[in-house]
């Protein structure tokens, strides 16, 4: 059997993605203790096996303790280890990433927003964490109910439209929007819901929801 | 900083992928220690701080070691954790996948190979991974160059073709197969090679090989 001594250091971090002003864009934290203190930086910590039944379960309560971040969206994107990538020894981190709707921001604290494509430096390998989580969320938003995560519980149809683009990054054609949303079935008309009329649109607009069928994919809602 | 007495066991496992008989099979090792010695299972072990570069550099060290396998395409899968699914301990273990091409079997030993549908039972969690793994590869074979891997270097379009519905696990119609392959530019032919002609095949084959920009999606090759 292996020694304690030779085992590797276990920790979590999770890449969190938000709207801010209608583009994506990561929620990073101040480290407060070293290795690299006062650096921005992913959520993350140790895996403590007394508490936690699993890496996912590390990363939630994490999340809950260190920005009180609840109700969440949350799937492990993959394991980056090695023995550089943190000054404290071999080292692995399961690499988690999380859709942040603006209604779980609410109680969240010590986090501040950044443009996904702009991030300020990153210590340990955190820069090459969120470029991987990044291209996955860019790959899986491919018409999944991904984008539609960062949204309220019920939008319009051009809400979801924008959310689609902020994630994938590129333009959508209007009617081949709806009519690929319509052909996958993701969303459900809410009976009987309108949103007011704004400044852009002068009748009130269907609201829709997301089917429950659409949100089995995700390894854990927190 | 967490004390050690708290760190997790940390393991590697492969989950290798074959062709036996045209059909896809994995490969599994009788166990020689505890726990469950004796088991079939995946090929796997610690990781060794001082000798692994990476979580995917054990897992290609231990089969080496274990199953004398070496050239193949090797990629992580996703990391399994938790308090039981190993009675050593609170346990992760990186899951990898690989590919193993007739050529590469030709060194390696003590392992058995069984059909990806009807395996035997597993120890640990190993028949989720297996099935994690397979999930994957179906998922990541349709339309990519990865079940080409399981061909040797030069091929014919309907080797091609064969190993494609082994993985994907459907029958494809000839000329959308033609169609699609052409279309990704996964493949080139090899210029003046041929494949002699057999009972099924009265005239010599057009050899193709995989197109190097096909290569470029996998952890590494070891």
């Amino acid at each position: 059997m292996a020694g304690q001594e030779k085992r590797p250091i276990v920790t979590v971090d999770t890449v969190l993605f938000t709207l801010r002003d209608g583009r994506l864009a990561t929620l990073l934290q101040r480290r407060d203790k070293p290795p690299h203190a006062g650096s921005l930086a992913l959520v993350g910590g140790y895996v403590r096996p007394e508490e936690d039944a699993s890496t996912t379960d590390a990363a939630a309560r994490i999340l809950a303790q260190k920005a009180g971040l609840a109700g969440l969206f949350l799937e492990q994107l993959a394991t980056f280890s090695g023995p550089v990538r943190d000054p404290r020894g071999w080292s692995l981190s399961v690499a988690h990433y999380a859709l942040v709707p603006e209604a779980a921001l609410a109680a969240a604290h010590d986090l501040d927003a950044f443009p996904v494509d702009d991030p300020p430096p990153l210590p340990f390998d955190h820069g090459a964490i969120l470029a991987a989580a990044l291209a996955r969320i860019r790959n899986k938003g491919a018409w999944s109910s991904l984008p539609a995560l960062l949204l309220p519980e019920t939008f319009t149809l051009p809400d979801l439209k924008a959310v689609y683009e902020a994630v994938m990054d590129e333009r959508l054609n209007d009617s081949a929007f709806r009519r690929k949303i319509t052909e996958l079935r993701l969303i459900e008309e809410v009976p009987d819901a309108r949103s007011p009329a704004t400044a852009e649109r002068r009748r009130p607009a269907q609201l829709y929801r997301l089917a429950r069928r659409a949100l089995v994919a995700f390894d854990r809602v927190i």
